[in-house]
């Protein structure tokens, strides 16, 4: 039986059960801890750092993938070395890792990004300001997620405390230009083995403070959508990525596209496709790594949005107050992901299937509220 | 955190797991043995006709539903009388346990059936012959399923053996006039304990042998779906169902719509709701047994058809074959139980989107015989 392993038991480890249960297909967790998100998948709990703990979970499984990006490369070089199939492979989980170095990568492939630059220095820096500014965008280049390690300033002072552990953060800083985006889009991809290549609709991403917070699918309006497929594809075939890539855009006044980040995993600008696409992100990851034939990527129902479900607090799980909101909104579909509360934590999404995204993000808004009144809480 | 119990490890409390993680609600397991098909969702090994066992997994949930309708109901009356919640109760179960009782019911509330008799005797079967022959239709009143308990016959000798042993089947046997039908449908229908009622579309389905092989959704051409809403209502009402039910019906040659059989529980004739509707019938099932409300079941993709993978052979999976079935068609979903390889068995099913039910029935057909064409296998 096809046995596909993941490492790390959040969400995405946890969605991609689904999936693996209506194939048939062996789905095995590796998690952090016990509990986690996927826990019902989980086969072995431990540190992934820890080569020997990886190893044992790997001899269990026909391929090794990822529920996030943080597995160190020298460990899964190792694994590789000895036999392992890793999907993506460490080749490519590098760039996801070092922003830098996937700056790098993507200029080499001629891709159009953010005016760039390395930057070892408060010198560095403010040589980036004066060319650049007055505000610029700064990142620690490993380590970042949801917002965290991104920082926009006006002089190296506001990043003094990066400067002082740069040796943390690879050696040097990643620069950039603030982008004036209109608003940003997200191009999802997938790749197996074999070369073949799969794309989403190009959707619309909203994000505050760093964190996605909706999702339209396609991305309403004009759009260059050939022009993102485009980049998507030369990304995956150019950093040989296998399974699925989110490719984050700003589409700035004029209609360009400037690649922002990457993601080199079942991302949360693609949960839509659960419900939103005849095959899902989850689904076509695992087809993906299994070197499986990809399904088709059609939308259905003629569109979608997505809205997280952020925390409120440590005790409203969500789930409790469904009646009300299932009540008002049986159109909706409705994710928890089961994690313990906590004001901000990601824990679940809801998808709506349609057209008129205004309408259907609304509700969705809507209903969030709902799930948000706990009964105990004051508002 | 609402937690549902089902008894019964089979395929469909295997794909209840799907909808119970999507939604953050915790799914468990009774099963009948270890590795099941529902064996992810597995907290409880063991026979489910012992009541200390039934009871004690029935503390680990909120609420008791069914993989399927064997559960001795003297036992589900004690479980109710020590204050376990199970849906559908004993009361609407025993009418899907008893094939008499269920006639006997559906008659009193005035439902168009075919014309029936109990019968205790060779005399009882030859007379009912004589009247609605020269073929008529004699079912075992309890434990029949994929067309086992059922015969059609022209003389009571054909039925001797069932008649010697009467006293298993109930003290009599179900005598059903063989009803000159154009085609089956079925209409599925839940019910939640608040009342709320909603129907998806009527299906048409094939069968071979007393088995699904086909269905087809929303069933094609002129069609008294209206009727068929109202007639699965009327039960779902009439005989307390909380639930998903199936009624599945003949169509006769003026257009008539005659109750056949009942299923309260998510049933083979549904599963096309998995991705063809909104809701799909393991969700809503999941809903109406916590007393959640319903989901909207409009269909998505402007319809589909689901076609039965029927076991090969001891050997054949199935899902080693998805290369080229994948291959050919990336617009077909396939599903695997993860059943034990066997002759004739459910092990599968393979779902369409779309509204050309002629073409997706053939897409479908020519999958089955590429996931068929094991390369051990002559042919």
């Amino acid at each position: 039986m096809p046995t596909v392993g993941v490492v790390g038991g959040g969400q995405l480890a946890r969605m991609m059960q689904p999936a693996a249960i209506a194939m048939g297909i062996v789905l095995k967790v590796f998690a952090e801890q016990e509990g986690s998100s996927a826990h019902y998948a989980t086969t072995q709990v431990g540190d992934y750092t820890d080569f020997d703990q990886l190893a044992r979970f790997a001899a269990t499984v026909d391929v090794i993938t990822f529920d996030h990006e943080h597995v160190p490369l020298v460990l899964l070089e190792k694994l590789v070395a000895t036999g392992v199939k890793v999907r993506p492979g460490p080749t490519a989980l590098h760039f996801a890792q070092n922003k830098l170095a996937m700056r790098s990568a993507l200029a080499d492939l001629g891709l159009p990004l953010p005016i760039w630059a390395a930057a070892k220095t408060a010198a560095d820096i403010d040589k980036f300001i004066e060319a650049n500014g007055p505000e610029v965008v700064v990142k620690t280049p490993i380590g970042g997620y949801d917002g965290k390690g991104v920082r926009v300033i006006r002089q190296a002072s506001e990043v003094s405390d990066w400067l002082e552990n740069i040796e943390h953060f690879g050696g040097a800083l990643l620069c950039e230009q603030k982008v004036p985006f209109i608003r940003e889009l997200a191009q999802l991809v997938s790749r197996n083995p074999s070369g073949e290549l799969r794309s989403w609709d190009t959707v619309q991403t909203v994000q505050k403070d760093g964190v996605c917070l909706e999702v339209i699918a396609p991305a309403p309006g004009p759009v260059d959508s050939l022009g993102a497929k485009e980049i998507a594809k030369k990304i995956a075939r150019g950093l040989e990525v296998i399974g699925v890539m989110a490719v984050e855009m700003f589409e700035t006044t004029n209609g360009e596209l400037l690649v922002n980040e990457l993601a080199m995993r079942p991302h949360n600008s693609g949960h839509f496709s659960i419900e939103g696409s005849k095959t899902s992100q989850f689904e076509q990851h695992l087809r993906a790594v299994l070197d499986l034939p990809l399904g088709d990527t059609e939308l259905v129902g003629g569109g979608s949005v997505m809205v997280n479900l952020l925390g409120v607090d440590s005790k409203n799980r969500l789930v409790e107050n469904y009646a009300a909101a299932m009540s008002k909104f049986p159109n909706l579909k409705f994710h928890s992901y089961q994690k313990a509360p906590r004001q901000g934590r990601k824990m679940g999404h809801i998808t709506a299937l349609g057209q008129n995204h205004l309408e259907l993000l609304a509700a969705c808004h809507e209903a969030a509220e709902l799930l948000y009144q706990a009964d105990l809480r004051i508002r």
